[in-house]
């Protein structure tokens, strides 16, 4: 038997961050200023006439449109999309821009990284939640009917222009979402970033500073194999109350819930300083977190088992050692916890959240 | 305005190549040895009894069936397998095992690549085109009514198993398609493939080599953004004729055609010396080639002009500077031909290899 060994590396690829107040066009411009190609801007309806319309006039991009939230994420719109590329005789260097929340830059950056093999893409999110998660890391995704994010690549885009003054009209659900997920950043990472959240959340410099930590993670692990899952934080709880409510709780409000349960999880299973704890839990009852209507403990379980997380004897959580670190269980990341280890803490969540 | 710059840099990845006679079963069962997870075989519904049946019950695996051809290439194709695999509750760390000629191996490449954010994947080609040039280099498709491949990623398989005993039984069309991949290979790359293909076409050890020389080449340009690109020589012309055969051309007859045209435009426009191209149309015109039945010069013009590498005045073609070496235009590996600097090449080929 003969062996060829190929070493397969790809060449190390730069994407810049731009963030700033109202430096939407002056940094779309300077992006394409170099480049050729076409520009396609592929943006959520709901945006259209707010930041849409008259930017894509001014730089020149042809304009479609896809109705945002979950529903985005499918096949339908993948479709669609690929449809309209061709008629507009998109080429391997016609560059997609995703405008929208998380939905939108997942399926948009689905589609640019299956057309002709992969197309550029630039990011610029119009929620917070986007701008500091979904935007930085490259997965892309959509739905299926046997789950969510079940189809997906990792994609990187080649530019993400955040500009906070499109946040500014967000109501206060979505804020919500991205102060969650800037948290839970400073829980596991970085104990600065948690303190500065709770100084002034309004503080433009969060936002950066809140990028910046999850770049240093992804940068250090692309490919979602290692120390990157402890973005997962949170989110295992969350995603099983996401199910249970059938999606009729905000992503903010249910990773809130989830942050503070796996901290209780992380205390009681010898982790976590009781100090510590305590000035977690004080930071979330602050905010106005409930368990969802029609949850119940057997409904939660069922949820839980079936997290892409899950294996024999237990469900894997990311914990925490102290605020600010994430345990590191050689180098995985993650603990199983099996369901009896589970009890006291949804006990404790039951009696501390019930439903409204 | 603030800018992180990001550096994102996939760690190398490590595939191996195994080459051999009746290898199948024992190079299979050793890449698992190591590792855990499912193993899903999804087999070319001709080879099945021939080849995979037996097989499959030995090493273990689950058996899915598509029916190979062109016609494998399409969103049908991909939505039964997803659906197959829900079914089969496959994971994250499931193999897909892909078995069967370049069609298979392209559209259970790509669904590997977007099931779950991409899935394990082990190549097994039944066919030498598939062992010499699909399997290699991570191109995946699937075709849409607006064109071939204009689906796909770029998505590398953890192993390529080639058994040559599988060849054996294959029609000489067969072995045509993949002897016009090898000759290719030598003509752009590598004067001693040329000289050993010509030699003594049966020898296993030009699968090796034919192989070796494309792994290089691929390992220097993962992406296909500049050097990889001299496997399209013979392949402008080549997949013109395709499509005015309306693909009732083989891939081996309309490749060997246009590596010999493409050699002929080469020397015309003064880069590839005399002797050179006497010696290649020497070896072409030995094998049963004919341009197909409906080809017109206007037909063929019209196909070419819808080239994936065609730009403003002209298409891009690769040319040769002498056996074994492709012409380098600048890091670019192609050179924009005009219809006015293709018209002699293309009366050449038509008083040369008239339709039968």
């Amino acid at each position: 038997m003969l062996k060829i060994p190929v070493r397969l590396q790809v060449p190390a690829r730069a994407l810049e961050i731009q963030i700033g107040e109202g430096i939407l066009e002056e940094a779309l411009l300077s992006f394409f200023s170099p480049r050729k190609g076409k520009k396609i801007i592929i943006a959520d309806a709901g945006i259209v006439d707010l930041f849409a319309k008259d930017f894509t006039n001014r730089v020149e991009a042809d304009l479609l449109t896809i109705e945002g939230g979950e529903k985005a994420k499918s096949y339908e719109t993948v479709n669609k999309l690929m449809n309209a590329l061709f008629e507009r005789k998109a080429e391997k260097d016609t560059t997609l821009i995703a405008m929208g929340g998380g939905t939108i830059t997942d399926v948009v950056g689905f589609v640019a990284s299956i057309y002709m093999r992969g197309v550029p893409l630039v990011l610029i999110p119009t929620t917070l939640l986007c701008a500091v998660d979904a935007a930085i890391g490259g997965k892309t995704a959509i739905d299926t009917s046997n789950g969510k994010n079940l189809i997906g690549t990792i994609y990187q885009p080649k530019a993400i222009i955040i500009d906070s003054s499109l946040f500014r009209s967000l109501p206060s659900k979505e804020w919500m979402n991205g102060m969650a997920e800037i948290l839970k950043l400073g829980l596991v990472y970085d104990v600065s970033l948690w303190e500065m959240a709770l100084q002034d959340s309004k503080d433009p410099n969060l936002i950066y500073k809140a990028m910046q930590g999850k770049v240093e993670i992804i940068e250090k692990d692309l490919e979602d194999l290692s120390i990157r899952r402890i973005l997962n934080f949170g989110h295992t709880i969350g995603h099983a109350l996401e199910t249970v409510a059938n999606y009729q709780i905000s992503h903010g409000e249910a990773v809130m819930i989830g942050c503070l349960v796996e901290s209780y999880l992380s205390l009681r299973l010898g982790y976590l300083p009781q100090s510590d704890f305590d000035t977690i839990y004080n930071v979330y009852r602050q905010f106005p977190i409930h368990l969802p209507e029609g949850y119940t403990r057997q409904r939660f379980i069922e949820a839980i088992s079936h997290d892409k997380k899950r294996s024999e004897g237990g469900v894997r959580f990311v914990l925490l050692r102290q605020i600010g670190q994430a345990m590191a269980f050689i180098g995985e990341y993650c603990r199983k916890v099996s369901l009896n280890e589970m009890e006291g803490a949804l006990s404790w969540m039951e009696s501390n959240f019930p439903p409204l």
